[in-house]
């Protein structure tokens, strides 16, 4: 059985999902995309070579089995209802939306139409971060006390985006809340977090901070700090640690060049990878095979629109808390 | 010129800083040794070939140029008063004491008396954290803004021990706090804390936690976050990671045994070095060496009363902060 | 301008170039895939939606810029001259041929064309390996003194392909050859070979060694070592390391899983990547990029063909050595 | 009980054994000193509070338990075989002599006389060294097939020394063979070596090579690669890595700062330790404990007097293998 898809934006990560699916995901084809931007997806349906929709409702009428959502955010929402109501098996880019209300309704078309759902919170596939949430499930570190993750962009976003990005904590805390719950296994009950403007003051005018340090702690006990910042000049710094009562896992950096030069000024090694399409790639690939995996086997999917939801209640509680000075109860949120 | 000292205290830390003074130190001799335990005292004086005086006052008649104040904690601040009254320069381990009353009494004698004191905070000296404190001040890594501080030991100390030890923030993460403010080199302004009981449920019937969770504002802006477990099971886990507008600087832990096998079960090297006399010797040996050269030219110690002072009230804000489940000032305890 | 390539060969190495020219290299498509097993062609063909030639006479009627000959070995030369008189460029995997006279047919048919070709030494395209040999040609390590470079394979091939394989030397050190001409960029003077047969006897008996040591003198003064094993537990373990007047390069393995797990046994790390096809999937790419860049500028093909004869030479010289146990000369080769 | 020194010798490498011995070694302690240069062993016996002897059989009348000869190397035999005579145990620093002859009768003295004997390979006592060792000891690579060693000093000593010193096989790389036949535990049976002036032609002057590559064969089937320079930009580069039926195991080098420092520049991290005093220090302690551990129980010294011979034998096979461009057998020397 192959998994027929139809793309639905075809933007960056779109059109990143698109060839994926096509040309390098075993079991999946592409068999339509759709833009809001005709020209952008006929340029991607021209280099795939397959039909380009001119609207949703033309998008939902080619016969297929699942739908990759890859729309702006705010756009997510209206996709998944269609798609849920056309029956299809939905991949939804993350975050389902920056407004709760909007994410509840989305999930009730999923839940009525009984299609199954998956949230792409592809960092859970990342070979480095899933040997440190499987040493934690396989007990290689005993009991879960401490998770530290450190999650640093190479250079902010455009301030046009930032505007609209629902602020650091929804728009890139969102992956670390994630890969918190996913890691521990365990639901967040209090936030802590502090933020301040030191990459670029246009930052603070858009009402937002670019540098900021969280603490969570989780039901089983287990205290996770985060910290993010919008620029590291060394590359895209992406790291996870586990602390157990048994030692110790954690995930570390990738470089391109895996070489060192030595002289009389010490050693020196290459920069990491410049962002997250390098760094992710395996992740974006190895997520399509268990959603593809899962559409074949008809068994759910590894990310729900629970995991969806949770990391967005999260993020509103670390703003609250960065505004009010004071660590926030998540049941203060929901 | 050699400065002799008079070590007081002949426990676990006094008889190593007495074995390094007099054999591995240059410059520095020891010319008497004290301990309220006689044979304590005598053992160390036997090794070393000098005279082991039977009281504080002794210790202090023989003629020297320093004292090393190694006793426990709890009389440090008499030993200061009354060295710093015979008008000996000032070595005097850390914590000054656990009650800030005290250690002021003890910094009003030493500044009445004119004499020069050190607090050994000797990870300052450590060659690893030292390059990345350096790395700050020379501004190789730009505007620091974020400090990761990790701090794990082997394993916990006796109850006995804890139950009298001041608690973990004045205890163990006092060096932490020290660390902070001389890699920031930036007063702290709020901490916030959040600990738990999960090596050992008898140190939470000692009244203490044995893991926590710290984060610090500090006055230039930079945020610290602190984790500290009393029990590691790979060793004594001991990093500092600064980041900053230009670049990140981090101290990696030390191994006994620089080697790696790789068999088809991956690649395996040794654990961390146990514990702090093994991990700290070279800081141990360049704190002296300081603290000598500041002696023979009459320049300032390397680590003021002041500095000894600072991270005790830091602690106790840590303190509060957990037992109230909120961020707390820094000028709401001093 | 779109280079056009049909794919001669179909087999492991085949149709993965097949695979990455049509989907993954911008600037190249297949237009035509061969295989003498016509299955195999059909295959790849309806894999990649272009027609399957039944004959190399076929394949070379199709209207193609350039072929890339993924055939046995033993078929490469007539591979060549056929694609040369048709005017073709060429693309060869490595080896040319394990005969030198076949090699010199093939070349001569190749100038007399005036057709560009690429030996396919794809370890030149490895990053890691790349940053090594830059190293050098932009004086970062001086002048190069020792070149040092270990080349081990995870598991041998079945004993019916080195029966055929032309032995070690030829089959699995020809890339390291190779790379000591790459990395030093000077021509090798003398060559000394010791082999033993360790991994498996039946390697012996088929007439070959499993594990040699070989040490290269080069006309620029630079000594280099090889050691190769056709078993390495550990994984496919390809390192090159680089010693000159100012300095060292060097290039280290690549594990899939970027991850470390430590306990009380200590640190431990995933294994290498399996093999080839994993470890040098950029160079492939790599490789495919520089040659299209060359066919649609005109320019040099990065790895000639006087490139793909040399290193057999150098294996011939190596075999030679080891059989009589003494250094032999290049200059008594050829 | 306490095993009591003489050193014989008092320069670099006397002087830091007197001072390891008599400071840093439980269980030994220097009742006296000897150097040819009375003021050299007046200033360290002043050092340690000992008396210095004036001549060798002064310092033989001294009532000791074992001497350890640290003379310049053309006066070892006639101190071994004193020492011999007057029954102290004898600890000697590497080479013997440079003369086989000369060698033997020293051995021939100390069998006579009954005495233990111990030669000062003491890089079989670098923890990382050894871990190679043991690696290879418990089976945990299989069996050992390649074995690598890498062994670059970080600059040359004086021409002076180099006059003298019997040439780079026997001076320096005399270590690697003892390092060949420990990790290996095997015999050598064939040496092939290839040289080169690099460094400074003064070095081709004083008759001798600076950069070398050397192949070894032993009884067991192991091949041996040793690569060896007198100039490393960046420090002292001592590595052994052993590859077997089952894996690898390698040591790696030591830095003194363990911090990196990353930038749009990439990943610094310091230069090497500078050189044997500071990268060896545990291996002289270690050497020492196991030498008194060996007095004090009666037990054979960890290296034998036959250890002590044979990679002398070596080196004049290596010298040879370079003088005459083919391998030399190890039976044609002795």
């Amino acid at each position: 059985m192959t998994v027929r898809f139809v793309v639905l934006g075809c933007g960056r990560i779109g059109s990143m999902h698109a060839d994926y699916l096509h040309r390098r995901v075993a079991g999946a084809e592409v068999v339509g995309v759709f833009d809001v931007v005709t020209e952008t997806a006929e340029a991607v349906a021209a280099e795939l070579g397959v039909p380009a929709a001119r609207t949703l409702d033309e998008a939902l009428s080619i016969d297929a089995d699942a739908v990759a959502i890859c729309t702006s955010t705010d756009t997510h929402v209206d996709c998944m209802v269609a798609a849920a109501e056309a029956g299809r098996t939905i991949f939804c880019e993350k975050p389902i939306s920056l407004d709760i209300a909007e994410v509840d309704r989305g999930l009730a078309a999923v839940e009525a139409a009984g299609v199954a759902l998956h949230i792409g919170f592809n960092r859970r596939f990342d070979p480095s971060h899933k040997a440190v949430a499987d040493a934690v499930v396989h007990g290689a570190i005993g009991d879960i006390e401490v998770l530290t993750i450190t999650s640093r962009d190479p250079a902010p976003p455009p301030i046009a985006y930032i505007e609209v990005s629902g602020g650091i904590f929804n728009d890139m805390a969102i992956h670390d809340f994630d890969m918190a719950r996913y890691v521990t296994g365990s639901e967040v009950e209090s936030v802590y977090a502090v933020g301040r403007v030191r990459v670029d003051p246009k930052i603070g005018v858009a009402g937002d901070v670019d540098t900021a340090v969280i603490v969570l702690t989780h039901e089983n006990g287990c205290l996770t700090t985060i910290d993010i910042s919008r620029r590291a000049a060394y590359g895209y710094d992406q790291r996870v640690e586990a602390f157990g009562s048994a030692g110790m896992a954690q995930s570390t950096n990738h470089h391109d060049v895996n070489a060192v030069l030595a002289t009389d000024q010490g050693y020196r090694q290459s920069p990491l990878q410049n962002f997250f399409l390098e760094r992710y790639t395996a992740s974006y690939l190895d997520q399509w095979e268990a959603f593809v995996d899962a559409v074949e086997n008809g068994g759910p999917t590894p990310i729900s629109g629970a995991d969806g939801r949770a990391p967005l209640v999260i993020g509103m509680a670390a703003k609250r808390s960065m505004d009010e000075g004071r660590p926030v109860l998540i049941s203060e949120i929901v």
